[in-house]
């Protein structure tokens, strides 16, 4: 069986377990107060030139999201998000676990735009009984989003000027990250990306660490007290050096923007398979989950062998599933899948 | 000025005002465990003919339902609801600020269908993540609805075997429930409705009350301890006697129809005033409150010397807007919205 | 049966009977929006000199602890209070109930010193793991206390001062706030008072009100959205003019400070007839809450006519018990228990 | 510089690290659905000889702590622990923020009895105010205690017992259950304890793991939808898998135990390296930690090479502090401790 579910199948990248091993033995303090957290916020902030950031280090996206979203919110704000955004449908109601609600924004392609932003903030702002409506206290976007696609410099531009403008701080999810930035599709650099937000995070989980996620905080006025808030979320590592190590790890020469663009040439091979094969497409990502629409008795047959998400049903015998590419998809099996694709249509 | 904006415009019935007055330099306990309270619950489970149920006395209506939500739900459990449901709408997040998430499902005139929410419950239910999605624990429903529509028996009796199937309480908000009853186009009555859910309230604050809420509890899994709840949401009013001594009033001689049944009288007649004048409505709301589009000019027109609340906009020179009857509107208050509508298309 | 059970086992006094009788049937908006509100709201002012406060109505003490506590905290911080302190005992975790913890400080009758604020103040601060405790965040207290005592206003002073040092918001629950001004051992005026803390509410509920509490915020940093968490928490009564005119008659003619001083006169003849007869007092309460210590067999034999409120043990054979005048509490009722307690020792 | 500060500085047992540099690019599905949790729970259960009971793996105490302590209460309920109780002290409001009040019951030794549990509880169900006290819910112990302490197989029976009889189900953070268990004090096995309480932890952070902590419910009646608890918390990691096998590793040939004894041997040393110096102890723990009180100017001294744990003062010129042992201790540094200590004798 070969899996090409998630991007969170194998362990992390060989240079970060040998780090590990270099240092399992040696004795650090407690917290990410260690001298490996410290080198790898020097180096994160080096990469998002970014010198005054803060930067934090949490193991996974929803303690991060609920952290970050917490610490930002007044209790009577809800945070603005795409309908399909993480915090709104995968995380068991974990903003709402902290009191806020999610102002959920329709959207066909995981992407939200300032327009519908300012609407919502007007649409507020200006009602009759808006002491009786959550109040919007901030807005939350994915990079790249659940459905694989990603905000053009313009339009991140446009939303976070729009976010500033209505006093909303943008906080952009990155949990894949490394996939949106070294998409052919991007016009973005990392420093250009951090400048347009209030806060944001780095993801490791899918993009090479075992786990691990950076937060980065560009706001000063988001910066006060981060870590209370990390500690009552249970989001204090106390080994915290482990995020250290990987993070520093994955900030030296470039490693984490290399194996980002691994994974994206591995999913023009996936998308060149099933678009090769005539299957139409999901959902139009130019990043490392690709979206084919299939039949499902089709699906039965690369079921045997290949393992996908499912993602919804499309029509009464097709439905929409997903194939992800990560940093450690091997050339080996991407060719077993092409041969299992092909063999579908003979 | 002539108010129409809602149905908590005036104070409360004269005869409970009366009742106030003859009570108040009496000693009782507090914390709604005096005599007062313990006739208005007879009172309300024998016209519910409900001699099981608990009855419990709160203030307000988002206090009620943030109480009886929360006293349902567990942590990881969110509430079904139509969109323009109260709890999703217009308590500024109360659901949301004790944990929980409102999925709310779409509705055109404020009601949802058995299907709508089996539906729901199914796609969560046979999701592959669905540890990761917020279960629905419940269902809220509103009667009258917030659009001043009612369920009918046939309806009702459907959502309730779907939820009793799916494992999920029914939850009946009846801040208006009197108006809903005394319509014309209700088929049912207060115990078949008392019957066909697990736990609902009979509103106060807009039939007649000063203030107050009663809620019913039917299922006897719902009981425990909902006094703890009350005391912890600040719903435990220190003299409960007031709350006592109102419902028992409400609930004497049947007054709680019988202003119901005005109010429904004045909503046709106001109807009537709108539809005559060639006004389409917003909704067709058999009860008190009632919705006409009108172009924007006449409003202001009509906004000099009557109050009304506005609903939504229809397009960019009409708006829908509501005018409401309650037990205390007058037909000189009537008469007069009606001689200035004519005046208008003169 | 007599009760001295509490301040709250009558209406209102006759005065509010008479306005809300007068006002019943005239119209006005909701919310605490109405021209009842504004007056009361500017008579609330001038008496506490006042007038850049923001005056807010609530309906209950939990309700406005609750409401005051939630809007001035963030989330890892707690609220400093006395262990006997309201919200630490008698509101089932309403705080908590809002995400944070209540930081109980010993104390023996009902007050805590500046000394004690400060001290734990510095202990967090310096603490070396101190991201790891609840960070205290505001400080409550009583006036009078729980115990029936009040802070001088040197005392008062103090912790004023020590708060402002700590960067702690000070908060005082003024649920009896008439029966600690009207005490003889009272050295505070009620401007003098407003102006020695950030935020305190004038309990109505206990003083002459059917219900109500008015919420005096001196601290313009906060002020912000107070209504947002007025509505979430359930306490924004619909009909608010109820609040208004009950605080605009208890502010007319000093009302609420003159039936304050009935109560005080009664509760020192409450206090000598416990005293002449010998019972030690297990709190020496200036204010109307008088707290005798008697022997069980006594108190089951007082307990066949009169009401009171059981305290706490005391050892195997005596119990500490509260007695209550209020401003509704009667001569003859008083007399009757003079009459009763001198039986109790022929 | 050497650390004995805690029982969290180096990394993992060699063992740990070599299975997770073998299977690292192996695929398996997230979020512990994975053979090698899979098999950690069965040698878990294996280990606990409690076939029936489910095991679950989370990554850090505060997060398992607040998520087991959450599965369990009611809004209204609270949670009884020892003041010194890691809840009550040092998790920023964790439980709190959940909702839920910590009722701390004084101890001197970290410890608290079956005695005190039943006194709070008929404190509270025999309170004539008991609707307005937090409601005890659960109990939380720690084995060891946060002093090092464990209790005896009697202690614990009697508090099982009295938790049984009164409806509490009961908690044991095991932090640091190897190090407790491995004491020469215990006389309680692993299946011993786990049929004392409800639910456990068993503590891998401390005990030899990168992190991770494997939750045992014991009681069917906790084990509902406990995966959405976990999720909604952050607790669910996405590469599960860590978890699983390092637990596996942990649980092969009673690695826990071996390294947790090793500990015990240490800690031995360093007890004997203080006593033998003539410092009085600030707890008598037979386990992991031992708490030696110093000098401050002897502290200031030895603080220069060796790192300890500040934790509490004692007087003006002492403190009492923490010197850890763990399952990665050396000689070499016990044996540089031994010197050091001595040399400031001389």
């Amino acid at each position: 069986m070969i899996y090409f579910n998630s991007d969170y199948l194998e362990g992390a990248h060989p240079s970060i377990m040998k780090r590990l091993m270099e240092t399992n033995m040696a004795q650090s303090v407690g917290y990410s107060e260690d001298e490996y957290c410290a080198a790898a916020r020097e180096k994160i902030k080096a990469a998002c030139e970014a010198p005054d950031a803060d930067v934090h280090f949490l193991v996974g996206g929803t303690q991060t999201n609920t952290t970050v979203i917490a610490s930002i919110l007044r209790p009577y704000q809800g945070v603005i998000a795409p309908t399909t955004g993480h915090i709104n449908c995968h995380e068991t109601g974990a903003i709402e676990s902290t009191g806020h609600k999610v102002l959920a924004l329709p959207t066909d392609n995981g992407k939200i735009t300032a327009q519908q932003i300012e609407e919502y903030y007007l649409w507020h702002h200006t009602s009759p009984d808006f002491e009786h409506i959550v109040m919007p206290g901030m807005v939350y976007i994915s990079y790249p989003t659940e459905g694989g696609t990603i905000y053009s410099k313009a339009e991140l531009t446009a939303i976070y000027e729009t976010c500033q403008r209505c006093g909303l701080p943008l906080y952009i999810d990155g949990a894949r990250m490394g996939y949106g930035l070294m998409s052919d599709e991007c016009d973005l650099t990392l420093p250009e990306l951090a400048r347009l937000c209030d806060v944001f995070y780095i993801g490791g989980t899918k993009v090479g660490a075992l786990f691990g996620e950076a937060v980065v905080v560009m706001n000063p006025a988001l910066k006060k007290d981060f870590r209370f808030f990390m500690k009552q979320r249970g989001g204090m590592l106390a080994k915290g050096r482990l995020l250290g190590i990987q993070f520093d790890t994955l900030f030296t020469d470039d490693l984490y923007l290399k194996i980002s663009r691994h994974a994206i040439d591995i999913a023009h091979q996936i998308r060149e398979i099933f678009v090769s094969a005539g299957y139409p497409l999901l959902f139009d990502s130019p990043t490392n989950q690709q979206y084919p629409i299939m039949p499902d008795s089709e699906l039965a047959e690369i079921g045997k062998n290949f393992g996908y998400e499912y993602w919804e049903r499309v029509d009464e015998t097709h439905s929409g599933v997903r194939f992800c590419a990560s940093w450690a998809t091997t050339q080996e099996n991407v060719d077993a899948l092409r041969e299992a694709v092909n063999n579908l249509k003979k």
